[in-house]
């Protein structure tokens, strides 16, 4: 098997397997006062302080949840529900993730003044557009680090200087659940307020993500017990939570070493094919995500066809893999209907091999072809 | 060690710690086009199977949460929100869970006439005076299933009945997170529309929940992409929800079991004790807790005293043992301040022992003996 849709999702590491198994040991509630609650309770802060040096922070501003969509539904509605008598415009980009799309929507409906500004061809947001939609009405800005379609890394530190510039109350909030383990994430470089990351895309376990939260000034989503400052309640998921700490301290965030793989793939397919267009910037990209349109071919074939080698890619973001509907992200870029209804995400991991790249390679181009002849 | 604080958390069976171990090599996203989505996508329709099975109920039904909290929230806010139109009433307990409580105090911020019924002195909800407070504008009523704090089985049945009668188009769910796997548990039988299950109250993992909805009519408390239909985005935590089912696959729902190991616990401490009182009925109880007043001893010196023998109990509640008040369950039954404080709560696994039971029966009765001389 060559896995190449770890934008999707990755396969757990040993030290995360290990530290979710030493969980169901050691598995006191953190909230308990006995002992077995004490242990727990100090394992969690050793979670927390892991992932809090690796975002250049502090562990008490690590706020976990049950993923990526609760933590950016958290900054969301969070924010905007409590600065909502400061002003009412909120504003994020077209290419966000849709837990920050829908959430936004939603506050619209809400009566919330909603921008969602716009991408260039290279998928990037345009930093001077969204700076001119700051006005002093404006409490909340969400974009994205890494965009999980195309690896494209936004201007984040330039957004952040703006959105501090011309709206020092607004809070500034960036997803970086594809960028965290990746590449560096350090939340006082990219002048962030808060910022989502995620489990399971950097191996380890589905069902735990967190918001980091420089300054804790939310009204909560969740009701209930006193856990997580009454910020969010429920008893911790303490396995998800070590096993989260356990892969990112794994993580090389070696973005030139991903760049590297990325160039790989997009060269070998380029010798091979003349009917391709690679979509999103070379120049900004984590390395991570390649993204491919096969003009005149429908992507979900390709799909198919390389799966018979034992070869998993995507046609886009998982989470609206179901969907009929157009990738929103390469719709925003431009691309018209063939470049955008042929195109295949492929994702790497760390762990990727030069060897899978070019087998891969090989065969997505051989299947390509094939297809292509049958059209 | 002998753990009797399993109404806080229950360790992982052997099975769902299979389980969790299997979710990481099958680690496909369920949302994934591809093979190794679908994999995981028809493991977690597997799962879903064999709770519905045990709810008596159908498997697209099941919401998966992150926990029992935000389950409760789902229903509580999901329900009201969607029905705030119909009308504006929403009516709960004094001794529910704070998931529920919190919730429906919030709801009462945003304009909601809530309603808070009382308890008789063996920690039931009086389902008359209860009964009383259905109006025709009453669009919600949640009471739990088995009390956390004193194993009291509701008469959820009769409540139930009530509300359908009174107000065919309201809402009646219950909390099942402390019965579900302890005693049967079967959404029609019980007459509810809605109810909350937990995993790791059950030897599952923490962090993994759900929300059964005979009716799934609500608004929904987290946005994003359209896994659960929309109505609970975000990557299922396939892990935990395997684990789940395979913990509740093996849990026995011996209620008599439960009851006899309780009534052993209580008649060794009452043998040796006499400045004890049981709090909760023993004739509703479902028998996995024992809430027993060590009148003149502040509950938690006996925790520590008992805890230095490798025994674990709590004072009350795990989500709100760090507060200083007083358990709100214990007030409501009218218990006075000798009562509260010094409540303790024992609560029982299946796989507890009576070997176990008597030897911690001796032990708390020693310590309790030692620290009353010195009061």
């Amino acid at each position: 098997m060559i896995y190449l849709d770890n934008a999707a999702t990755t396969k757990p590491c040993r030290a995360a397997i290990d530290a979710m198994c030493s969980a169901a040991e050691e598995f006191g509630n953190p909230s308990s006062l006995h002992g077995m609650g004490l242990r727990a309770e100090k394992l969690i802060t050793a979670a927390r302080d892991t992932l809090a040096k690796m975002l250049g922070g502090d562990r008490k501003n690590i706020y976990f949840t049950s993923g990526g969509t609760e933590a950016n539904n958290l900054a969301v509605f969070g924010t905007a529900h409590r600065l909502a008598k400061q002003g009412r415009r909120v504003i994020t980009s077209e290419i966000e993730h849709p837990s920050v799309i829908e959430a936004v929507h939603r506050l619209g409906e809400e009566g919330f003044d909603t921008v969602f500004a716009d991408v260039d061809g290279n998928g990037r947001v345009d930093t001077e557009k969204l700076a001119a939609s700051l006005t002093p009405d404006t409490i909340f800005v969400s974009v994205m680090h890494t965009n999980n379609e195309t690896g494209v890394v936004q201007p984040i530190e330039e957004i952040a200087a703006a959105v501090h510039e011309k709206c020092p109350k607004a809070i500034f909030h960036t997803d970086c659940v594809q960028s965290f383990g990746k590449m560096p994430v350090n939340i006082n470089r990219l002048g962030a307020d808060m910022l989502t990351i995620s489990a399971h895309k950097i191996h380890g376990f589905k069902g735990c993500g967190a918001l980091y939260m420089k300054n804790p000034r939310i009204t909560p989503v969740l009701y209930g017990g006193e856990q997580q400052s009454e910020i969010r309640p429920g008893t911790e998921n303490v396995g998800g939570i070590l096993a989260f700490a356990a892969a990112a301290a794994e993580c090389g965030c070696d973005t030139e070493e991903f760049r590297r793989k990325r160039g790989l793939m997009k060269r070998r397919l380029s010798e091979r094919l003349d009917f391709i267009r690679f979509n999103g910037s070379d120049e900004h990209n984590s390395g991570s995500v390649l993204n491919v349109s096969f003009l005149g071919i429908k992507a979900e074939i390709l799909l198919h066809a390389i799966e018979r080698h034992g070869i998993y890619v995507s046609t886009g973001s998982a989470c609206s893999s179901h969907k009929p509907q157009p990738s929103h992200v390469l719709t925003a870029m431009g691309l018209d209907g063939a470049a955008v209804g042929g195109a295949v995400r492929i994702s790497f991991a760390a762990s990727t091999t030069d060897e899978e790249i070019i087998f891969a390679a090989e065969k997505i181009a051989d299947e390509a072809e094939t297809i292509k002849r049958y059209m």
